[in-house]
């Protein structure tokens, strides 16, 4: 999908591939799975291609100075801007921690910026900057820089933010989704689908026996464990819209291998599932915040596991599967009841605004 | 305005000080002058304070390895996405590059964060890519990472996009708002008000015998060109929202000094002067996109100012005033009949969705 220059010098402007033959954006090119990756890959990754971009990953890796940085942004637009468990600018400070965090490297600094809808009102921004600092000393990071838009009511939603981090990564430290290899294993780091459930369960109205909070937290100390154990870590990332198979998906396809997951292996809390049930969800397909993936070295994978168990974040990490050199670029599910069946990218919408 | 906890733990949420007695943000808020700037001191920099985000700058300058980085974001809401001279891409990528160049900074790495509103044609969508990706290579950056959102119909305006940015400071270079010193030259590198009448006059329907297209351009090479010139650079300010009387106040303010211009130095073309006229504004309020403002040592203003006229960006660059200390803090102007009068920060909305 190249620009095309016309006889007359001027830039062909109507877009040369149609993206999956849509001539608007629908709500699904923002939903973290099919349609949003083709739309990253045919429309921005074709024009602004170079070997910074092309990494893959949830942020660039950068040679500033002999040190390696991170650097990584990301725009929050979640509905309800409160929600059981969080706050979209608690959401917004750990969503640029983990991104920086699954590169591997150590959190440093933060920019946000606001784009307010006119007539929030200052109590909910004030609630918003209050946690905004929270999370950021939770996690060790200083918000350094910002900015502030006002647009007119109507042309907004109250709040959306966006956050961009640097990150320092370490010497010995080497993770790119490409760097997935045949034979390693493949951690979950806890109960998944949490975040989406919580946030479904208050757009829906829906109550159930215990409350379902988001898992919304910081991922860099959790890292910071499992480096303590071992370097041979290859991939992190946390999957957040489009769920685990999205992100293995995505990882798969990057580094060209196969994976096979085991559903009976898969920790998922009880109230999540009946959730998941009742609202038609399949909860590898619903975002998680506080949650990574891990694609580590058999021979470590266990040192690993064991001390990402000693991490309050950790504590019920799995091993769900492997990766193989079979069916690359597919991720395949080995049932409860035996059978297996291949486990695709979240394709059109599911969970809207979910972050 | 600290929070304050409550005698059961819970943390006082309403916000403890007003902002100027409004209890909901106002367009004005972002519009750049005084009430953004409230906003900011009030309710940003009251609770995330560390000693870079008190540098006022239009970035953070941070240690990196024995490296000084700057470290900006700034979202762009503009209103219409395509207009005479640009676009909203394009001033995205200017937008950051500039500030990026105000910190001193040589800009290399962008982020840019799409939130898309559903139903934007995806034409549009790739016209603004192709721009952006045009102004990058103009500006020797690379774009680095991103990430893109979409949200419903009526929750959003076609597209918005926030930009960081990531630039080396090279030593010997020393820009910080508060370096404003007694017997400083004032210098601006063009004529006013250009970009924010653009913009007005495509939304009012104006028409005039000339057209009038934004200044919208990246200054890294102006920047570039003044310090072969020399390193007495003080200080270094885009005048965007708010105009050059918003940004003369921030720096007077930050430096703790006084200022004097003369309005018969004060550069502007005559289509803006009438368009200023017929519209009500006065043009030290209206915006720029492609202009800056620099405070030097006045021993080598001439110097600098004969190295800013060899540059395109730069050839009508004057000296307008000088920093002073009497009246501390305050902006005045010698007026073309010989009064003087304060220039004060821009107060209430004057172009709302500018930038």
């Amino acid at each position: 999908m190249e620009s095309k220059t016309k006889p007359d010098g001027k830039i062909e402007l109507s877009c040369p591939v149609p993206i999956s033959d849509y001539k608007n954006v629908l709500l699904a090119h923002g939903g973290g799975g099919r349609l949003s990756h083709q739309l990253i890959q045919k429309l921005f990754a074709s024009q602004f291609r170079n070997e910074f971009l092309d990494q893959d990953h949830d942020g660039a890796i950068l040679p500033v100075n002999g040190a390696r940085l991170a650097f990584t942004t990301d725009s929050y637009v979640i509905n309800p801007i409160f929600f059981p468990g969080g706050d979209i600018g608690m959401l917004a400070v750990n969503g640029t921690v983990n991104d920086l965090a699954m590169c591997g490297a150590t959190p440093r600094y933060l920019s946000a910026a606001f784009i307010i809808e006119e007539g929030l009102p200052i109590d909910d921004l004030w609630r918003v900057v209050l946690s905004m600092q929270e999370a950021a000393k939770r996690a060790g990071v200083l918000l350094v820089t910002g900015d502030t838009k006002v647009v007119d009511k109507g042309k907004g939603d109250k709040i959306f933010i966006t956050t961009s981090g640097i990150g320092i990564i370490e010497n010995g430290i080497d993770i790119y989704p490409k760097n997935a290899r045949q034979g390693d294993k493949i951690i979950v780091s806890g109960n998944i689908g949490v975040h989406g459930i919580a946030i479904m369960s208050v757009r829906e109205g829906l109550e159930f026996e215990t409350k379902i909070e988001s898992d919304c937290a910081p991922l860099n100390g959790l890292v910071h464990t499992m480096f303590t154990a071992s370097t041979r870590i290859h991939v992190l990332r946390d999957p957040t819209r489009g769920g685990v198979a999205s992100a293995l998906n995505e990882i798969a396809e990057s580094a060209n291998v196969g994976m096979l997951i085991h559903e009976d292996r898969i920790p998922i809390d009880e109230s999540v599932s009946g959730a998941c049930e009742i609202l038609g969800f399949d909860p590898l397909y619903v975002a998680n915040e506080g949650k990574l993936l891990a694609i580590v070295h058999a021979e470590d994978a266990d040192k690993i596991l064991a001390a990402m168990h000693s991490h309050p974040l950790g504590k019920n990490s799995v091993i769900i599967g492997d990766v193989t050199t079979e069916h690359p670029k597919m991720v395949l599910m080995k049932s409860r009841i035996g059978g297996t069946r291949v486990v695709d990218m979240l394709s059109g919408e599911q969970l809207p605004r979910i972050c």
